[in-house]
C-alpha cells in the first residue's frame, strides 16, 4: 500500500515510465517540502533534483494546486488510510491505541517524510496541506476510538482524568514530534538516535500506562494510598 | 519575569521610552515570526505593524541576527528560566514532571507564541533559532529528572518502560503541540477549544499514569493479570 509505483505494468512500457516519472516527481516533491516547506520550493527546484526538466513537471502537474493535490490524494491519504482503516469500530481501546502507534511507525518508515510535512504543512495555521488534509481526517474511526476511551472511563477501568479525543491527538502528536526530531535529541543529548522499537515501546508505555505505572504490579495499592 | 518591561522607570522618560519601542519591537517581531515564520518576516512588516518606522527598527536592532539574539536572550532565555529555574535537582519525579507542566502551561499564556516558534524555529531542523537555542537549554536541570526517573524505575516505582530523558521531550512536546493546536483541534471535532486547566489535568494524567490507570485504584491487579 505505502509502496506506489512498484506495482509490474508489463507489456505497457510507455504508460509505465509516465508513471514511474510521475511518481519520482512525487516522491521528489514530499522530500523537498518535509527538508525546506512547500512554500520554498519552487517547480524547477523539483525538476533540478529529479534530473528532470520543468516542462516535464508541468507536463504531469499543471500549476502548484494540482500538485498539491496529488501529493495529498496520492501519498497521505494512502498513509491516513494504512495507520486508519484497520481500528476496529467496536475494539478495545487499549488495542487500537497500540495499533494506531505500531501503524503509524511503520508508514513513517517507508514515507520519512511524514512528519516534517504534518508539523509544517498541516499542523500550522497557515500550513499549505491543512485544509486538504483535514478534509480527510478519519473522523468516523477517531471518534470510534474516542467512545471506546470513554466507555472505558464510564466502566471506571480507564483514566477519566484524560480528555478521550486528546489522548488520539496526544498519541499521534508524540509519534509525529519524536520521529521528527529523532535527530536533534540525539545530539542535544549525545547519544544513539532511538531506534523504532525503543520509540515504539516508549510512547506505548506512556500513554497506556504512563511515568508512575509499576510493571510489577505489585505495589499500586501503596502508590495509590500515598497521593 | 514573564512580563518585560512593565516596571517602572520613573525619572527616566527619555530611556523608559527608548526601552518600551525596544520592547513593543520585540514583541511585534515574535509574534510574527509565530504567525508566518521568521523566513518570511521582514523588517518592514514589524515596523508597520508596531507603527514604528523601520529606521526605528534598525535604530535597535542592527539587523536581523541581532534582532533573532535578542529575541532568545530577552524572551526565549526567560521562558526557559522560568520554567526550568524552580526544578529541585533532587526532587521527586512526578512532582518535577507536574511542576513542569504547570509552568509550561502558565508561560505560554504570557507568551502565546512560543509554542508555534519552538515547532517552527527551534524543533526543525532548519529552524532559524535552532541553534542559539539548543545552546541554552537547561540541560543540567533536565538530567536531574531523567536521573531522578532512572532511580525510580531502578527502585520499581516507576515506569521501567520509559526511556527516562525521551519523557521529559514527551511531557514538553505534548504540551507545546497541544497549546499550538488547540484551535485545530476545536475546529475540527467542532467543540470548545480545551481550557488551561482541561489541558493540564489531561497532560499531567496522561504522563503520569496513562490511559489505562484506574483511579479509584481498585482493580489495578486485574487489570495486571489481564494482560
Amino acid at each position: 500500500l505505502l509502496r506506489s509505483g512498484s506495482k509490474g505494468n508489463a507489456g505497457r512500457p510507455a504508460a509505465s515510465l509516465h508513471r514511474d516519472a510521475r511518481q519520482l516527481l512525487l516522491s521528489t516533491a514530499t522530500e523537498l517540502f518535509a527538508v525546506q516547506g512547500i512554500a520554498a520550493t519552487t517547480f524547477a527546484m523539483i525538476a533540478k533534483r529529479a534530473s528532470l526538466t520543468p516542462a516535464m513537471l508541468h507536463y504531469y502537474f499543471k500549476d502548484r494546486e494540482q500538485l498539491l493535490d496529488a501529493v495529498v490524494e496520492e501519498r497521505i491519504s494512502q498513509f491516513i488510510l494504512y495507520v486508519w482503516e484497520p481500528v476496529e469500530p467496536e475494539g478495545d481501546a487499549a488495542d487500537s491505541i497500540r495499533g494506531i502507534v505500531d501503524r503509524l511507525l511503520e508508514a513513517i518508515e517507508n514515507m520519512p517524510w511524514i512528519p516534517s510535512i504534518w508539523l509544517r504543512e498541516i499542523l500550522n495555521e497557515d500550513g499549505l496541506l491543512r485544509e486538504r488534509v483535514l478534509r480527510r481526517l478519519p473522523y468516523e474511526k477517531v471518534r470510534s476510538v474516542a467512545k471506546a476511551i470513554a466507555a472505558g472511563q464510564a466502566r471506571r477501568n480507564l483514566n477519566s482524568k484524560l480528555d478521550p479525543l486528546l489522548t488520539i491527538a496526544s498519541t499521534v502528536s508524540l509519534v509525529m514530534l519524536h520521529t521528527a526530531s529523532i535527530k536533534t535529541w540525539a545530539t542535544v543529548f549525545q547519544r544513539e538516535p532511538l531506534t523504532k522499537p525503543a520509540m515504539k515501546r516508549h510512547i506505548t508505555a506512556l500513554v497506556l500506562d504512563g511515568l508512575r505505572h509499576n510493571d510489577t504490579g505489585k505495589s499500586a495499592k501503596s502508590r495509590t494510598k500515598k497521593r
